[in-house]
């Protein structure tokens, strides 16, 4: 299937036919939760952690569908092959369904499971991360924990979509928010790091668990780096030697500019090796889980 | 066109085609708006100020859609008019759009708009407003207005979702959920009044301006019901003579228990006041907007 392959209804369709109602709650009640996965020069990276993750938001949510996770991978295995992609982005998302008319229980409905392998998607493609990106420090407060869980992948993204314009009117290329207490909180679809003499930052609540987050934790404890989870002042980022942002859409990313404010290290060598210890990590046999092209 | 008529993608369809792309924006970021209008006995009610606020909410979203407001009083009077429905449930909702493939700036997407209309919704039906409703009072708060406006409806519902959750499970009727300062904010669809001393009070913040709200704020003033907006502490509530919520999805319904505890009057006179003037409203000419059902 040209361009990508979804999965719908319990079939594998072109993206042109993967949709959802419009009476879906996932759709009007944003009850829904998702995640995202690589494939990688036609491997998945860490697809393991990925389905787990989904399943434990699904659990959350109190969601449940028939296809456990060895079917999710089975799943996702027939999206990127159908696809014929080498490199894509690869959703997985649950809904609570559709509810019988004028009922408004969620544990009355049926909760729906789709997913869909796109082309590989970069919040930096590899041409810009050589100029770094020019990051947004929204006022804009993420949604708190006392309201939604961030740990839970969702897509309660007006906050970010508003920080987002705020960030393009500006002429910077992408935005982060801020927690209730005015610390930096995260951006739209990423965590954010920052390095400091050496020590490697980044906020230890109020944000996506992402996993990419997670990698770099880990590739910096394997590469003797010093890491701090804690809240991250503004000011704190702003006086930084070295600010980048991790993602799923396109990994270790190098910030260069804080609201359009140069900083003092870019491209900054913590980041460097990050980066390249990120893409080296593709190679280990442990975190790829190789599609098979064939029909 | 049975059960309810849809209008999407320029056309009317039956609400079984009325879909939204899995890559819409409205859906991926919930980067939607809203608004519901009721249809009473072969005619809107307050269809004006519903296509007002549904237009604002458009604005501060930055959509724009090929539709004035004459226009869209033109789909929505389709819809029902094609249902046949004389009392009805009629949603407007405006999406960001499906942005091209690798894009995330939301000023690129074109902004897609759909319509529908369904049998009229009860958030209490008229059966169940005799015994009146049992309201859970969740700890959990409502997303506040520094991430998301509440005065542009929309979809991020997952804190009214699990107030919901909380709800049900303890058998109680419906939910409502705080404030940052611990008052009492809003329900899943609708807005919270209290009755205390012969005054009506409802929180003048942080919540949805729904439109029942204001017409009960407008029916006080014509019965010379002293009224005061102001945040409203969870023990004054639970001190209330009366508490009732209200919705475009049912009007003035009474609750008669409190965490299952019964309040001392129920039902309520003032309540009851209200509730009997929110209907007669529906016959005022200034209120109606009579649907032309012949083809």
């Amino acid at each position: 299937m040209e361009g990508g392959c979804a999965f719908a209804d319990g079939g594998f369709v072109p993206l042109s036919e993967a949709k959802i109602s419009l009476f879906d709650w996932g759709f009007t009640r944003s009850d829904a939760t998702y995640d995202v996965v690589s494939v990688w020069q036609g491997a998945f990276f860490r697809l393991d952690a990925h389905l787990e993750r989904f399943m434990a938001s699904m659990a959350a949510l109190r969601m449940q569908i028939p296809y456990d996770k060895a079917a999710l991978r089975s799943i996702v295995h027939g999206c990127v092959r159908a696809s014929g992609l080498q490199s894509a982005y690869v959703a997985l998302v649950c809904t609570r369904g559709v509810p019988a008319p004028g009922v408004r229980d969620p544990r009355l409905a049926q909760n729906r499971f789709y997913a869909y392998a796109i082309p590989y998607v970069w919040i930096a493609n590899p041409e810009k991360q050589k100029q770094g990106l020019d990051l947004y420090i929204s006022q804009r407060t993420r949604i708190p924990a006392s309201s939604v869980d961030p740990r839970i992948k969702n897509y309660h993204w007006l906050d970010l979509v508003q920080s987002l314009f705020e960030a393009y009117d500006g002429g910077h290329d992408t935005s982060c928010v801020l927690d209730a207490n005015g610390h930096i909180a995260e951006g739209p679809g990423f965590n954010l790091f920052m390095v400091k003499q050496g020590v490697v930052y980044t906020p230890d609540s109020g944000v996506l668990q992402g996993i990419s987050r997670q990698t770099v934790l880990e590739l910096c404890a394997r590469q003797g780096l010093s890491t701090s989870l804690e809240p991250l002042p503004m000011a704190a980022l702003r006086a930084a030697d070295e600010v980048f942002i991790t993602s799923t859409a396109g990994g270790v990313m190098p910030v260069s500019r804080l609201d359009g404010q140069t900083l003092p290290h870019f491209p900054g060598p913590v980041t460097q090796r990050l980066h390249a210890a990120y893409w080296a990590l593709h190679d280990e046999p442990g975190m790829r889980d190789p599609v098979d092209y064939k029909d």
